[in-house]
């Protein structure tokens, strides 16, 4: 049943928090979108906005990007999905793939990288496992939302390549693949333009360009103007009720200044997501299955950063002393509205303690953060009484609406660091935090450094898991650790100021703009060791008109089975556009048993080969030799080979505003300009067409004298083209 | 007599390369302009456009700058102002003063520093010089004309706070304290507008703002549109004549598309400049003189970088080799239009020979930069068997039109360096070069390091006084010398690509880039040794309306007479804008006897504190406690003050769209907001106001049960204002 322009306009936006507008007289039911990404967020009623019924709270995307290994990020999605149908939910709000731009983004412990391939893979399989049961994604936050400074305001001022090729690469990996049911629009703008007003992004991109077929639901809050953001292609705004908004998107389609289309399309959106949300059955999960699948992606996100000597595995013949309050009270999850009331809780003291190894415990500091010099002598006491000791110190707090301002641990726990590695050599140090930390110069004094991240409910059993051996560490750095927060590529320009970011370096987000200046980083992206080894064949690669084929035999060289994340980074030297050194292009997770060898064959997409050319506006692969490295990381490259790819067609036309040189590069162009200029009695030296290279030909033929003059130009651009 | 308007539009362009157009019928007569800065480049009849009759060749600006002594480059416009009333010249086209953004920049030699104040104050003596001779200055390039590379084309894209701070700040300098006759637009765009039709640039900031007087003109063929450029506030288009552009603009007059005023103001200013130029009568000028004052600049000008056992000066008792063809064929200009034909030209080879020590000479390598094994063999033979080898090395290469590649030395020439060091540990290198050269890693091998830049006609024999110690080297690095090009501020967006570069790096130019990373650098910023060493007492700084006055007592504390390069640098901890670390803000070159004892004033203009703020679209001076940071170099600072400087009033008006956070930081708006909220039986948990805070009021005012409604907002902002 058609709906009338206020019926349309009432259900573009919400009837409350979590809830849509239902259309009785339609038939039209509301139905419950809530929040994610790593586990379920009913709020209950009466609750505050930030509590929720217990869910099972899975690694973060912080950690579960560190497994590298997008089958995980697909049962995580299943999972999910169960636990939504079980709590009648039709949409979940998730998956977050912004890149991370700045190791002080507050909120990137809800991001997955600072590579934009790593995210939309990995996401696209999140969106695929989820909405295989029937509960709709929200691929979020459309667009370059990546801090939490001003982000209701900030104008995230960045070139269209960088946009392209960077920050909206993830997504249009996850819509062209997955087609998520909804699109959420960011808060901040872009180039000065909201998000949920900007219709090059909402429409001509998302839709227009990638085929978008779903519906485009705002940030809480941040619809400032409901009939530009319905023009713009945004459809609900969230949350609801909105009866101002309403009556002005009445009041602009009777006053034609809003296209009643355009309404009519947002409202048959929303018709068209509740009745796909209530084509399902309720569903039910079974809790400790979920458990254990979230203790299994946080053992597998963990990465392994140094064991010096092999310190690690543990056995349970040592005694181990555990310092650290965050051992007996986890860090596992960051604050907002990703906060989930989880239905259990393991901590990684009671998980050491089954292992069955003598433990003894020491606080070491306050869950705040506090410290005093008895907690810490009452630590190293422990410590050197122990035969190993394990620290685990990690950020006091993270949370959405708030960037960090310092990537450095509390000096409470690098005096507990400093003074227990000294009491005792056989120090290792856990980490709990949801982005970088600097490591250095401490790191030094540790024989052994596990990246714990933020790692879900389960992960106090994970980290016992890899710290006695029952899971080999396969994790990997999906985001690079500086040496210092200064020599980061952001670090001039974050967080901006009064409105304004500029994301000054470009494409050189994370490892490419370390990579570019050939910048010492502390650990770089990529990097994650194991208690095996890997030894790598010559990579083969052949070119596909879908893209290049890459095979390289893998062999666990090792004692341990385990799993080797192969890595294919790519570069095209004297590429015409400026590009990083190298990009992540394609990866795989292979489990390889000790002395096993496996044939790895991983697929670089031709679309991942493309340049966006500003002036064609379009993307284009450039014909030439590419390099293909395929790594243990991104600076432990094992084989490299090279591969010519056919490129696509790029002409740009020839004009009078073309420079000599562009001229002279084009063959056509070249023929036409030389017969013109050697038809004159006045040929140009050649330090002469050095210095004119750079001009354009029109005002070549303004200086007297020239051999071409204004009235020459018309009839050169029409035989150059 | 008043002009018709086909007058006006001919006389706004030239009549041919060099002249103006006159008008008998008004009895305006024709004047010529012709190309700068650091000599006299007039264009004999019938030659090539580059060549010139013979002019004295001063240090162009990158040795000039390199003094820190305004005083120096008055008496060069002085200088240059008399060769120009002798060849009845009516404008120089200079000074340049366009930061130099990045060490590739092919036109770094034209240009000062990759500071503005250094270069604003320095600029602004070379303009007072010459104008007090009755001939006019060009200031050029305007504006952020920074490189080569598609030069007459490429937007540079740069935000409006790095604009007015950086790129027009020494423009801003040189305008309000010299007034120039004329301001020379660049080819470049700004922000996607040409310069020459950039109303906002031309007029509302050059007239406007800064009070100009003078005439705009463009560089030559930097016109796309005379009428685009004459509404924006570009006066006289060369070069002409531009029949075909003087047509448009009367048609453009007749139909009403062009202001009549705006072309009767461009005319008038053309009269004015000619007329002006015609007050005075013709000159002349002593050439001995003027080679001798080039001789005194450049000898001021080169920079001691390294001089490791006080290797330097040399004696006459000591045999030289003298290796390399630079110092036989002097590097001693750019190319492109500032090349002068020179009165005469003085080469280090004999100048060394004519201070009494034995010499030996090789060349070592060719003047086009190639060698081989017989002529490296050569040459470290004569070093082997000299007391001191001194090896003249240098770019190839370096001209208007080109950016270069590269700031390496040709690989002959690190050759020579290795091979020569390897052979006789007493080797000197002197560099000739215009824009800076990596030394790393090879100046480790070397003793000591003279940084000759490119010193004019006299730079053989100025170097020669310096080696010998009849000058005492004063010079300073007016640009960083970094490690590797790699690490400088500017190399992830330099040149740019496709029509635009970005100015990623912002205010972060130069030192300022580097010390906002605490990275390492070859030689700092200011840097520079001397024959003696200065002690520095405490300083002083007391603060008045019109800025910060700094006294500091500086001592010669070794054996030779010298002069110190006192440098100012300010910054203010905690200040609401990113600052770099430590900007100049005075300097002072001061001779100061052997043993003596100086007390030198500094003043910083209450001008150079300010930032400019992009949201209240003016200068802002804040209130605080300022660093007073001075020093030998921006890496060598002696002594530090603080002083409290009262800001400028500088309230934001609260909006509705503010957010929580500045509502509350705010006097009045907190209390409002406070009010507001206390008076409703639904207060925020703390937790909800850090997440809330960077809410606009309006935004926090849809969400379901929030304190405040959207009904409120008006009354609060009201009250708050």
């Amino acid at each position: 049943m058609a709906l009338t322009t206020s019926e349309q306009a009432a259900i573009t936006s919400g009837n409350d928090m979590w809830h849509t507008e239902a259309v009785e007289s339609a038939g039209l039911p509301s139905v419950i979108v809530t929040d994610g990404p790593h586990g379920v967020r009913v709020q209950a009623e009466g609750d505050d906005l930030l509590a929720g019924v217990p869910a099972t709270c899975f690694p973060p995307a912080v950690a579960s990007a560190s497994t590298w290994d997008p089958e995980l990020l697909h049962r995580m999605g299943e999972a999910l999905g169960d636990e939504c149908r079980a709590q009648d939910i039709a949409v979940l709000l998730g998956p977050g793939v912004n890149l991370k731009r700045s190791p002080l983004g507050g909120r990137n412990f809800e991001y997955f990288s600072e590579d934009p391939l790593l995210s939309g893979y990995l996401a696209t399989e999140w969106v695929r496992g989820l909405q295989s049961r029937g509960v709709g994604a929200s691929l979020k936050h459309f667009a370059v939302n990546s801090q939490e400074t001003d982000r209701m305001r900030i104008s995230a001022d960045v070139d269209e390549r960088t946009l392209r090729e960077m920050y909206l690469r993830a997504f249009h990996k996850v819509v062209t693949r997955a087609q998520p049911w909804t699109v959420m629009c960011a808060y901040n703008k872009i180039n000065g333009v909201y998000a949920s007003e900007h219709h090059w992004l909402l429409t001509e991109v998302l839709r227009g360009e990638w085929g978008f077929e779903g519906l485009v639901v705002s940030d809480w809050g941040a619809v400032v103007d409901r009939v530009a953001a319905i023009a713009a292609g945004l459809d609900l705004t969230m949350p609801g009720p909105d009866p101002v908004g309403d009556r002005a998107l009445v009041t602009a389609v009777e006053a034609g200044r809003l296209d009643p289309a355009a309404l009519r399309r947002s409202a048959e959106l929303v018709q068209k997501l509740v009745e796909k949300a209530g084509d399902r059955p309720a569903g039910t999960y079974d809790a400790d299955a979920h458990h254990a699948l979230a203790r299994e992606i946080a053992g597998r996100a963990i990465v392994l950063l140094k064991n010096d000597g092999g310190l690690l595995p543990l056995n349970d013949q040592q005694s181990v002393a555990v310092l650290g309050e965050f051992a007996r009270t986890p860090r596992y999850q960051g604050g907002g509205s990703s906060q989930i009331t989880p239905t259990r809780l393991d901590d990684a003291l009671t998980a050491i303690q089954a292992s069955g190894a003598p433990v003894r415990f020491a606080p070491g500091y306050t869950v705040e953060g506090d410290s005093d010099e008895g907690l810490l002598a009452e630590a190293v006491a422990v410590a050197r009484e122990s035969d190993v000791a394990i620290v685990f110190a990690g950020s006091v707090h993270e949370t959405e609406g708030a960037d960090r301002e310092s990537i450095d641990l509390p000096a409470t726990q690098l005096a507990l660091i400093e003074r227990v590695a000294a009491a005792n050599p056989r120090t290792i140090v856990v980490l709990s935090n949801g982005a970088v930390l600097a490591t250095k110069p401490w790191d030094e004094q540790v024989p052994a450094l596990v990246e714990g991240w933020l790692l879900g409910q389960a992960g106090g059993s994970a980290l016992a898991d890899v710290l006695f051996g029952r899971v080999n560490p396969s994790g990997r750095l999906a985001e690079t650790i500086p040496v210092k927060l200064a020599d980061h590529p952001s670090y001039l320009d974050f967080p901006g100021e009064h409105g304004h970011v500029r994301y000054g370096e470009g494409l050189h987000v994370g490892y490419r703009g370390f990579d570019a200046r050939d910048a010492e980083v502390a650990y770089p992206f990529g990097f994650g060791l194991s208690y095996t080894t890997f030894g790598y064949g010559a990579a083969r690669a052949s070119a596909s008109p879908s893209g290049v084929e890459v095979r390289v035999a893998v062999t666990n060289t090792g004692d341990w089975d385990g799993r080797e994340v192969v890595q294919v980074y790519v570069s095209l030297p004297g590429s015409r556009v400026r590009r990083a050194p190298r990009e992540l292009k394609a990866f795989a997770s292979v489990p390889i048993t000790s002395g096993d060898t496996t044939e790895v064959t991983l697929t670089v997409e031709r679309e991942d080969l493309a340049y966006w050319d500003i002036r064609l506006g379009r993307w284009i692969v450039e014909d030439g030799e590419y390099v293909i490295e395929v790594g243990s990381s991104s600076r432990d490259i094992r084989a490299t080979v090279t591969v010519h790819v056919a490129g696509d067609p790029a002409r740009v036309p020839l004009t009078a505003d073309s420079s000599v040189d562009e001229w002279l590069a084009d063959p056509r162009g070249a023929e036409v300009l030389k017969t013109a200029l050697g038809a004159t009695d006045r040929p140009l030296a050649p330090e002469m067409l050095m210095m004119l290279g750079s001009l354009p030909l029109s005002r070549m033929a303004v200086f007297p004298g020239m051999p071409i003059t204004v009235g020459d130009l018309d009839k050169l651009v029409e035989a150059a083209n």
